[in-house]
């Protein structure tokens, strides 16, 4: 095991190695933030770049490429002196021999930061599972894409209308930020551009269904904002928003419903949930039943002071004694507070409780059409959607990958077109 | 079978159906050529883009994405009333019964056109095509990406340094165009952007090597241009190429040598010959020894006046009874003299023999180098390089592609950089 060791961190008897297991918005940020200090750090990835998650639904729907989403995780050692990356999938971690165990090698830490997110969450409905998409990740989102495409070059020689309008069934399960966005922008992808493509299909046989088990949308935000958002979808993109429905089965035919009601479709895509990864069922402590470690309030790991938990990993509370939500900002505050935290227990001072402030949250519904929630603002529409474009431009790391998505953007806005409306290779 | 006929292609007593089997260069331009004609035409692909093929070997080195060269042939839809687009593979085509069949459907034709393209080459060397890369499509193009990425991360923490150095080994086979623009990008991957990337690695293990079995590069270029192109690799790209040499066979670990000697070596990329593709054997007409169909020279298939055949498909000579060569260039102008000759054949008026008129050849060899050959010129350098770049901005089809490939270029080139190094989803 020794040998996965050579040249990727230093020998004993140097800096205190800090090992940054994930490298998405919580992993990256604390490696960077331990640039020019006094420790050495590897991140640790699957993946040779970093997600930026929140535009995977964009993918999905042939807005953008997937490259213009990822961003090479070793870009960012071109700066950084102190700063190694290892591909390799964590097995698991051994918390008394601080060593993480990946399928090539066992990587020793002096100190541990668990970043590594969530993964969808079908609450042990394997059929869902098996026939449905999730959308977690680049192979899920152009999975999506090319499915959805194929839908339609089928639909055009099926003589059954039957078959044809199941083809042409799109359900979305979810009425969070992501299953809004993604029923709002299939929809458009359809209404807009699908239409000028498929001039022999009916597409009064198309059918974007929304599904979601509670009774409004958008439970993290303001009622108002939720109801705006129905009534957007209802009217503007023409999806029918099904409330207080649950998705009891789906056999990649027919979804059937807690109501007893059913729907033929040929498509499901699962946004109703995340779990944080189930490589932290190895750690042996305490966890919620989304899977996540409850973390001290300075997000150490009960019992392993060296040791911290961020992001969809973690399960931590608010003031007011609500659990933190499964989202980025949570995962980068914490972040930074974490990297400031590994340098005061090297230079011995006391850590702080982490404190979350929300910077508020936000939803595009589709062309010219958000909510957000920042503060005591609720805005909707126009304003709401230009703040949206500007804040995922800006969180967007890289250059050329901004200015990528501003073109793929304008090329949608302008001519109602989407530029990635290909069927990918297997 | 008639089922696949709905709405697709006209019913019978309208204007002649006109078939054309793939929607590469050739097949796009006669597709498009015959806008406001009085014909229907189908145009049928396995795919749902048009690939631009010339830059594929950017895709493989990490420079584009796929989507920049990949333009959705339903995009030439919107504006020809006349031309329907099938999504199906050809498994055969029977001439008598003027019929197309693909895995779903049936398709009759009153005229056809054949422009199904080449695939990959290995001469029977089976050991060659199922441990080696060809390079044709996107798959391959992504999975060489894939490929020649995880070998450096492999890399790093290898500690044989044998072992080591056979990942870092590179083969490329074959003097063309296409072994050579491989071969010097890689080369230029390696070492403008990787060197970056492994910090720890010693890239004197690195080794980018060119095999062609012949005395010279670039065959089908002058003798000069050949030998500029040679020199150019080993001086400035540090290519180590081999000329008069043969591969035997290749086990995923060794490439064995015609001359006895061997390489040991994790990649080995397949540039060294192309073929018709293989369902022209189902046609039962003569081929020459690359499967191409020998036609008349009007393009047509012997005894059956209204089937036409071009591009790689097509075997069919030159005024000095050169056979041409599997170019773009060909097809396209072939493609543009068959949709002519389908008009004349309505209107009862005589075909004329097709005539290739040489605009040219080019090969790019890295930063401010490529050679050209054009009429009686033969330029090389900056000024060819130059060449290279505007002729294919110029050819690739969608502003959105051109705006696209155009930043990703001046990104490599200003930063030195390569913005799509992604080791994608498997």
């Amino acid at each position: 095991m020794q040998e996965g060791r050579i040249g990727v961190y230093p020998e004993k008897g140097q800096s205190p190695h800090v090992v940054v297991l994930g490298a998405g918005f919580g992993g990256l940020r604390v490696a960077r933030s331990l640039a020019r200090r006094p420790v050495e750090v590897t991140l640790v990835d699957r993946k040779n770049y970093h997600l930026f998650q929140p535009l995977l639904y964009q993918v999905a729907t042939a807005t953008l490429s997937p490259d213009e989403i990822a961003y090479p995780v070793r870009n960012t050692l071109h700066n950084q002196q102190n700063l190694h990356f290892q591909l390799g999938e964590v097995q698991s971690i051994d918390l008394n021999a601080r060593t993480v165990i990946t399928r090539e090698m066992a990587i020793p830490y002096d100190f541990l930061v668990v970043a590594l997110g969530g993964q969808t969450n079908y609450f042990g409905m394997e059929d869902v599972e098996r026939h449905g998409f999730g959308l977690k990740d680049l192979a899920d989102a152009t999975r999506i894409r090319n499915h959805v495409l194929s839908q339609f070059e089928k639909a055009v020689t099926e003589p059954d209308p039957e078959k044809r309008r199941a083809m042409l069934t799109f359900v979305i399960v979810g009425g969070g930020p992501t299953g809004i966005e993604s029923a709002g922008s299939i929809s458009e992808l359809i209404r807009l551009v699908l239409r000028k493509d498929y001039p022999t299909l009916d597409f009064d046989d198309v059918c974007v269904i929304l599904l979601e088990r509670d009774h409004r949308l958008l439970l993290a935000m303001p009622e108002e904002l939720g109801q705006a958002t129905l009534e957007a979808l209802r009217r503007k993109h023409v999806v029918d928003v099904r409330l207080n429905t649950a998705v009891e089965s789906y056999d990649g035919h027919v979804v059937r419903l807690g109501d007893g009601g059913q729907i033929r479709a040929e498509t499901l895509i699962w946004a109703a949930g995340v779990r944080a990864v189930s490589v932290l069922d190895t750690l042996g402590v305490e966890q919620d039943r989304s899977g996540r470690v409850v973390v001290e309030p300075t997000l150490q790991v009960p019992g392993h002071p060296e040791v911290f938990v961020i992001g969809d990993a973690a399960f931590c509370k608010d003031e007011e004694g609500r659990p933190l939500p499964m989202m980025a900002p949570v995962a980068m505050q914490q972040a930074s507070h974490v990297a400031g935290s590994i340098i005061r227990l090297i230079e011995g001072r006391p850590l702080e409780a982490f404190r979350y402030k929300d910077p508020g949250s936000m939803a595009t519904i589709g062309r010219n059409q958000a909510v957000a929630h920042i503060g005591r603002w609720k805005l909707r529409g126009f304003i709401a959607w230009v703040m949206w474009l500007a804040v995922h431009i800006y969180q967007l790391i890289g250059f050329r990958n901004r200015l990528a998505v501003l073109i793929d953007w304008a090329w949608s806005y302008i001519f109602y077109e989407r530029a990635v409306r290909l069927i990918g290779p297997p």
